[in-house]
Parts: structure tokens; C-alpha cells; sequence
């Protein structure tokens, strides 16, 4: 029998906060998903005018994260054209998103859960970005303490 | 009638115990898959410890090298943009990999099966590749010996 | 955060073994899968002879039970036409199996994992039914034993 | 290692060639498919003015006798409301049809392949029932002929 450690409720919603204060700082409404270490959901939230086609890709992105323990940024390289592991982006029915917004949280190297954000406005006056989403993102991680 | 011959489980056995041994002794917990020359799954198992991402990516690894009949790693120049096969990721609701890992097994030049592999570690001090990948699947089929 | 435990290789290895004798010794082949507390596949075997239908019946009724915390026999009631879960067996893309077969395991009232058995035989003279299924895999359930 | 056997190509179109002409003479068009010993399609004919929610369901249903080593009719009590496999339905992503119009070839009691027919007319004249489906279905497995 293993034992595992993985985001609880509280966790979450901790992150989920402190994403959604950086998201709302920037003026860009944001989707923010946190999964625990295996992939599924423990807490999602669209803030108001945030792009419907964010829900998906920020709970994929926090899937992805959890799955291969890397930031969704840092799997770009390795899945471009030429590169050891492209193709990738096709597994699991297309939920691997190797886009920036996704970021994986680790506790002593071991993962426990992830992160994931995708931006968007109704108002296409301040269109998200991917790099903004992993601001988000990263914002979110960094609420969370693991207990000492 | 056609007669065709497949991998039965005990050569899955044979050939997921070979692969077992290989990804132990590289300390790269591992996803490992065996299907039959349909691309039907006979055994799986997966390493305490390994990525939950590589589940999928395993079974879909040898689905793809038995139906293809080829490494998937051969597969990936075909596939790269600008090449004939450009596209053929998305096929099978994406379950074409064409990363390094999947080695389909053939007697006589018939095919009777694949093995799949999938890394990953836990510690992240030791991130499996897909080349380690191709390791552990090749140690794999060499655990089978066709009847003489 | 939250402190989990769940089944690892070698508990699902002991369940698969047990659960394959019972099968062998009614003379019907079996596909056997064991899943994590997440739903995740450990691993499978499919019994040389078994249907192939039974491959992802196996490993779905492994992950209704664990993700229902109960076994599969128990869920048919309350999905009959007229009773309040009617309509439950489409969810998850339909992977929802309310066929006896599929029995969680529990610690303390606790899910760590489940096990699906799903049956077949070649010769048709000894069809599985579902209460088969049921002894095959509560047999594999058995072969666990919770750490003291 | 196993061997097999299964429909050749020729098998496959000379029961579909005998479906056919049951159903032309039954002034029903219908789509008609035969399948392999592991569900994977051999051959394929939609009859011209076949309804097109026919395709795929002639596929699954071949699939399904396949799969199960029984004419979809004979599934269909077990399947019921009450009865032990209710809820089997929705395996495979909603394949398993368990309408007449299924049959499996068996030689020697062991599944080698099986066909599927879907019936239908855009000349609303005469709609084809599930009893016309197994009645063209049953006459492609008499056009099969086992090998002495």
C-alpha cells in the first residue's frame, strides 16, 4: 500500500485566490482549475467574462502539469517539431496542453497536485496571454505552504 | 479464413517482467503495456511511483506499434510538418503516439503484437526520456522468443 | 493538505493472481484489472480466450467501484428506470458499470482502490455471467491484506 | 503465443454479397458490415438510399457479436431492466447494441468475426425493423463456409 500526499479543499482554494487576485490586478478574466496528483479536479473557478473555451484548456492545463510534473511552459521545447517527444500533444484525447498556464506543485520533488489557468475577456480591450496565464498560475502555486 | 498469431499472456508476462527489469535497473518507474496484434491490450502494469500521465501513453505506445508495425520512434519523421504523414497524430482520437516507446513485435515479418512504455520518477531528479523509453520497450520484445 | 492511501503494484499484482485462480478453477477466462484510489489503472491481464469486449469493461467496473466506494452489483438498484440514479451508466463517457463485477477496496471505510472482472470463454460452452464476474473479483479482494 | 483464426477479406464480402441480396429483396436498404475476431472492421457496404445513422450502428453491432460470441437479439433480456447485465449499454462508449441485427460467425464454438446490419429507406415505403436486420444478418453468416 502507498501513501500519498495531495492538495486538500483548502489548498485550493488558497491557490485559486491568490491566482484570481493576480488575474483580476491584471485586468484579465481568467478560467483557474487545481487538480490534486492525480489529474482530478478539486476546485475551478471562471471569473465573470473570462472566454467559455477557457474552462477546458485550464483544467487540462492543470492536468497535464499534475500528469507529467513539469510546468506546461517547460514541455513546449521538447514537443516542437524535430524534437524527442512530438506528437505528444495528441495523448489523452488531446488534453495534453504544453501551453504556458499550467504549473505543478511539488513538495519535496513529489508531485501533489497542479494548477492551471487560461485567460480571456469579453471585452477584447486586454486579451490574455499565455505568459499571463503562467503569471496566474504561478501565483497561485505560491499561496500554498506545505505543511513544515 | 486468415490463421494469425498473437502474443498470449504469458509472453505479455515475459516481455513486461524483461522491461520491469530495465526500467528498475535505470531507476525510472515506468508505465508498461502489451497488446495483441489488434492492438488489443493483453497486460499492464504500472511501477509504484510512475507518472499517471504514462497510463494512456503506454497502451497507446504499443497500440500505435503494433498497428503501424513500426518503432513509433520510425514514425516521427514521417510526421513532421512538411512530411507525407503530417496530421496522422490526430487520428484515433489522438491515440497515435509517435514518440520513442513503442515496439511493435514481429515473427517472420508478421506482427503479433507491441509493448509500450511510458516514464517517469517521482523524484524528478530522474526524468525518463523517450529514449529510455525505447530502452525499456526493446528490452522488452527481446524477452520474447518466437517458436521454432 | 491531505494524506491518502492507495493500492500499489504489488497489492494489485496479489489481487490480479487471485482473482485469476478463481477464474481458472471455474474454467472461464477473465479479464482482471485493478485501479488506484484515483480510478487509475495498476495493472491488467487478460486471460488467454477471454472476450475482447471485456478489456475496458474490466478496467471501467474497476473504476466505478473505487469512485463509488461501492461494488458494482450493489449500484443496479438505484439506476433501474424510476429510481433516483436512473441514468447514471451514461456519465463518464459512459464507463459507468452497474454489471456485478466491480468491487472496491476499503480500509477502515476507506477507498484505496478496486478491482473488474469481466468474463468470457472461447468455446461458449461455459458462458461467464455477471455473478461469475462478482466471485472472481471478490476473490481478488480477499488476497489484499491491509497493513496492521 | 496463440493462433487464431479469423474472416478473410473474401469471407467478409461474400456474406455481405448474401445480405445484400436478402435485403435488396426485401426492398430495404441497409448498411452492412463485417468485423475480424477482435471487432476491427473488414469490409463495408451502405446500400444506396440507406439512412446514414445506419453506418455506425451496423459497425457496432458487428462489434458487438463479436465481442460477446452472441447475435445482439439474444443480449437483449440480459440487458433489461432487473436483468444482470443492465447498464451494458453504455460500455465502449455506447457500442454495445444489443438491437437485433448482430450475428457472430462461430466455428467450432470460437468467434472468428462477426456482421452487422442497419436498416433504413429514404423512400419511407418500407422501414426496415430490427427482425429485418437479423434476417439479412443471419443470411450473410450462411454464406460463410467453414473450412473442411
Amino acid at each position: 500500500m502507498l501513501t500519498v500526499n495531495r492538495l486538500d479543499l483548502a489548498d485550493a482554494q488558497a491557490m485559486i485566490a491568490a491566482a484570481w487576485a493576480r488575474a483580476e490586478h491584471m485586468g484579465v478574466p481568467t478560467c483557474l482549475a487545481v487538480t490534486d496528483e492525480s489529474g482530478t479536479l478539486i476546485a475551478f473557478e471562471r471569473m465573470d467574462g473570462a472566454k467559455t473555451i477557457g474552462v477546458s484548456i485550464a483544467i487540462d492545463k492543470a492536468f497535464t502539469a499534475t500528469g507529467t510534473r513539469k510546468a506546461t511552459h517547460e514541455l513546449s521545447p521538447a514537443v516542437q517539431p524535430g524534437a524527442p517527444a512530438f506528437g505528444l500533444t495528441s495523448a489523452h484525447g488531446g488534453r495534453m496542453m504544453v501551453l504556458a498556464g499550467g504549473v505543478p506543485v511539488l513538495v519535496d520533488g513529489v508531485v501533489i497536485g497542479g494548477i492551471g489557468a487560461s485567460t480571456g475577456t469579453s471585452t477584447g480591450t486586454s486579451t490574455g496571454t499565455p505568459d499571463q496565464d503562467r503569471e496566474v498560475a504561478e501565483a497561485g502555486v505560491k499561496a500554498f505552504t506545505a505543511p513544515a
